[in-house]
């Protein structure tokens, strides 16, 4: 068990309540950074989702992580349900945004990164290669890898575009969507997986996100048999 | 083109929002649902997404359906952020709750029939069967369709099992967690793909479900090639 909390601005004292993830996993770094980024302090558990765990499937039926374990009991799993959360309860400004405009256009992108990015890239880098071998579920078909290698260039094209015509993802302003594509983006960078050289606003945009506090516990993960990358905790790679 | 507005109470006077769509697509019917049942006016385009037409493109670079064209020339994809949008604007109570904690339990269930039901149930018995036909990409895979009726039979018991202590799926208020559970079943009943004898409580939820004005026209729709099963109409089947 690994308890951090941030102590920037909270002002939390009781019961802390506790993040059920798995180190690599987007979805939970997704959560892990918006939580810290709201000040809202949590305590880390690793749940082997693979292993089926009955205490954890009556927390979440759906026996995914991340879930996060309210001190008065109640657990609310899936990624952005949580951030929902987190952001309507928190009392910080929101990572969504203020006007029904901006808040649509942030979960837009959180959803592409969530949805389209998460099946046509992650799926193949990361849960082909990292999640099949925990699993014990066999090796790394290679196809799949090439496959993904292809979407992830699209994807990081696209991601140089919006930068083009805005400081942020969303906007102006850094948001969830930026914390979802980059924790995406974060794990696959631990595995060495992301080229940058041809992607020059995509680089200097994840440079600037990974060197924000909420990313330092991250940056801190390892995973047996998975060394990161050279370059992972190098915040001016 | 289909022009649909619920008369009910929308104070809505300016030019309508138009809806990409496809007429039995999941994720489009949860829209339809939303905005009627927040009495949105809007009109109904079909986009054959598999086309990739550019001008739908250049308004959803996700290229998918639902598509929420505002009369602002502003495009709002992904069926979640646009139901999140219109609650957020409607002016009506909230489809996704009052307190932090029952929208929690709102959007968790959402998501359930959004990604695990979706993929798990109608990826197998809606995507294999109507859509591969009307994209010309052959015929259903029987070991597909064998499992997608295998796990709709988890979801049915799972359905029943939280009916057994609310009145709708998320608590005692009608919520976006039913339009998002009954749109899916819907499409697969119009298929006349669920077998609702073992699952009272299921079958009866659904029919307090169908008989909501806000599910009239989808009632109406019909897919060339695709009759829809005798019972799909009938209020009391």
């Amino acid at each position: 068990m690994l308890v951090w909390a941030l102590p920037l601005h909270s002002e939390f004292d009781g019961p802390m309540p506790t993040l059920f993830h798995l180190p690599l996993s987007p979805f939970c770094r997704k959560v892990r950074v918006a939580l810290a980024e709201l000040g809202m302090p949590f305590v880390l558990e690793e749940e082997r989702v693979w292993e089926r765990r009955e205490a954890f499937l009556a927390l979440n039926p759906a026996g995914t992580v991340p879930a996060l374990l309210l001190d008065n009991g109640h657990a609310i799993p899936d990624s952005q349900t949580i951030a929902e959360y987190a952001d309507e309860t928190s009392g910080m400004p929101s990572l969504i945004g203020e006007t029904p405009f901006d808040r649509a256009e942030t979960r837009r992108l959180t959803a592409w990164f969530d949805g389209k990015f998460d099946r046509e890239v992650s799926d193949h880098l990361y849960r082909e290669r990292v999640l099949k071998r925990l699993a014990g579920r066999g090796s790394p078909e290679t196809e799949a890898i090439r496959v993904g290698h292809i979407n992830l260039e699209h994807h990081l094209a696209y991601i140089d575009s919006l930068l083009s015509r805005r400081h942020w993802l969303a906007g102006e302003r850094f948001s969830l969507a930026d914390i979802t594509a980059g924790t995406q983006l974060s794990t696959l960078d631990y595995m060495g997986a992301v080229d940058w050289q041809a992607h020059q606003p995509a680089y200097e945009w994840y440079a600037r996100f990974k060197s924000r506090p909420s990313m330092r516990p991250l940056l801190g993960d390892r995973v047996p048999g998975w060394r990161p990358a050279p370059h992972y905790t190098d915040l001016d790679f």
